[in-house]
């Protein structure tokens, strides 16, 4: 097809260098989530920048990225105890860290013939997967547990600060870091009393990876979306329409001179159903001009879509600018899900 | 992965059965809409039923269905011009028709080194794309203009009430389907008068092929949703349970006891952010017992879901009736997204 996931590279590197350096600044590691473009191509962009370990989402990407080369991923999803078989064959590969939030799922990797590292999911808030923060007894179970299995070892506690998606301003974002970290801090000063041990702390996501400056009281960084942004990061303030490095080129294939309407290629399997109220417009993605090489945001946006069709609300002057036949360049509302469609169309450029 | 979008064989062959039985009593052409699933092995089910032509909405599908053996096949999405030379190259293979609904998509295809059918698409209400229906001298005019072009004849009107989607009952679905019949007819009539020629009308959407009988006036139907049906299509009144052919089987990765909450690995990414106000709850899916002959819905359904994660708000009883690594059947909320997802993972059962 002609639709097009463009990667814009010297943007998406400026986002990977500017993350890299403040891991390295405070002396944490970066582990950058590739669920976000899950792509190959997009995952070497990041060797450039000295990173070596990874995390995805699933094991199939985990099984995609260890084929390209990766050698220590963890995967961030609760264990799917249907996929031991291909867990066992992965960890007998590379360095593989699986994450797990249940006893249930703990007994079943226990007979892994090679070393897996185990984290344990915790919930510092999001409260859509992990063990509550407040739950340690339980954790510190869980720990010990891990330590009988001969080929387990407790790689660490992690965290997806995920409600940081729900507040706007950079202020909201520090205080959801804030108080996530306190918790995931409690947490580890429970186990490490308990357990005489040191304790491994994960966390990320992409607003407060991208606001925050300080991580000195946790271990390891594992933003995704950063690498592209997109239409909500701008909204909830994680980047500016400067740092945002990709989007779905599409072309128009009708226009509606009544209504300033264009008709596009470009539909809920292109830039997805995520949908977000931007600028008071509720809209699936928003044009972009970028042409030069500062981005400017226009005044037209997809305000509708269905499949493949995608309608494009155009001020009179936007509207007057293209033809049929011409391309929009669109931000997505959310990047992840429009780089998982567009997989076998990603063009880096 | 372990997720699998499940086609039920025997109740598709009664989806396709009725419609394509439908379509000869009314002796009419029935030229199923293969955007649904864009799946090879479904669309060989089509063939036991006699069907030899089909529908899609995009060049890509259209070469993909073609490499399959299908000889005749619609674009029915309107012409991309930056897409000429694939589409000569196409139509040098098959019978193949394209939908137009500007005089700059005209131009850019007429050197067309091979013969091409022209559909003009026609806004009967719905409002996405096409020339309205009022607009008889347009679209006399552009017929004329097709027959001035070697390679080009007028194959006839195309429509798709895509406005059924909006409404509820039998009798709305009815409605929409009669007066935009009418609008069509009447359409068809100016063009007959003005030009000596019969019109060729093909319409086609599943909530009106489905509820309606009589098909007398028209020439093509066209619905895709029907193979499967899904959520939407139960809701809209256009199918019952048991003739929902298609699911999405997700593993339980995760319990929460104090919400009866399950974790399952089946997101955006399979199920997409389609969401549906169904027995007054917001959701991505409804979970259904499939195991006896007669499907069950069940009380429970996907509260919630980000890129792999789902969130199911289950009954207490459905909620004790699950182990971490049991697998949860979900009727999707629109089974088109969901294929198109899952698309490497469909399986016929």
């Amino acid at each position: 097809m002609s639709n097009q996931f463009l990667v814009f590279q010297e943007r998406a590197h400026n986002n990977i260098s500017k993350i890299a350096l403040k891991a390295s600044k405070n002396n944490i590691h970066f582990r950058p989530h590739f669920k976000t473009h899950s792509h190959v191509e997009i995952g070497r962009l990041f060797r450039q920048h000295g990173v070596d370990s990874i995390c995805v989402s699933s094991l199939e990407m985990a099984q995609y990225f260890a084929f390209d080369g990766w050698k220590d991923i963890t995967i961030a999803f609760p264990l799917d105890i249907n996929d031991l078989n291909e867990i066992y064959e992965l960890a007998q590969k590379i360095k593989l860290q699986i994450l797990i939030h249940d006893s249930a799922q703990l007994e079943a990797i226990q007979n892994c013939p090679a070393t897996v590292g185990i984290m344990i999911e915790v919930d510092a808030g999001y409260h859509r997967s992990g063990i509550p923060f407040t739950d340690w007894q339980n954790i510190a179970y869980l720990i010990k547990q891990i330590y009988l299995k001969e080929n387990l070892y407790f790689h660490g506690i992690l965290s997806h600060y995920g409600n940081s998606y729900g507040v706007r301003t950079a202020e909201s974002i520090k205080s959801v870091y804030d108080k996530s970290t306190q918790r995931m801090l409690f947490l580890a000063d429970k186990l490490e009393h308990e357990l005489h041990m040191d304790i491994y702390i994960s966390v990320g996501d992409t607003p407060t990876t991208s606001v925050v400056t300080d991580f000195k009281d946790i271990d390891e960084l594992r933003p995704g979306n950063f690498i592209f942004y997109d239409l909500m990061q701008l909204q909830i303030g994680s980047c500016s329409l400067q740092d945002i490095a990709a989007v779905v080129r599409c072309p128009i294939v009708g226009k509606k001179p009544q209504e300033n309407k264009l008709i596009i290629h470009g539909g809920a399997v292109h830039l997805s159903k995520e949908v977000l109220d931007f600028n008071k417009n509720k809209c699936y993605g928003y044009l972009v001009d970028t042409e030069r090489q500062e981005w400017k945001l226009m005044d037209s946006y997809v305000e509708n879509l269905s499949q493949e069709h995608g309608i494009v609300q155009a001020s009179p002057e936007d509207f007057r600018r293209y033809e049929i036949g011409d391309y929009v360049d669109i931000i997505p509302v959310h990047s992840c899900l429009s780089a998982n469609l567009m997989h076998d169309f990603i063009k880096i450029v």
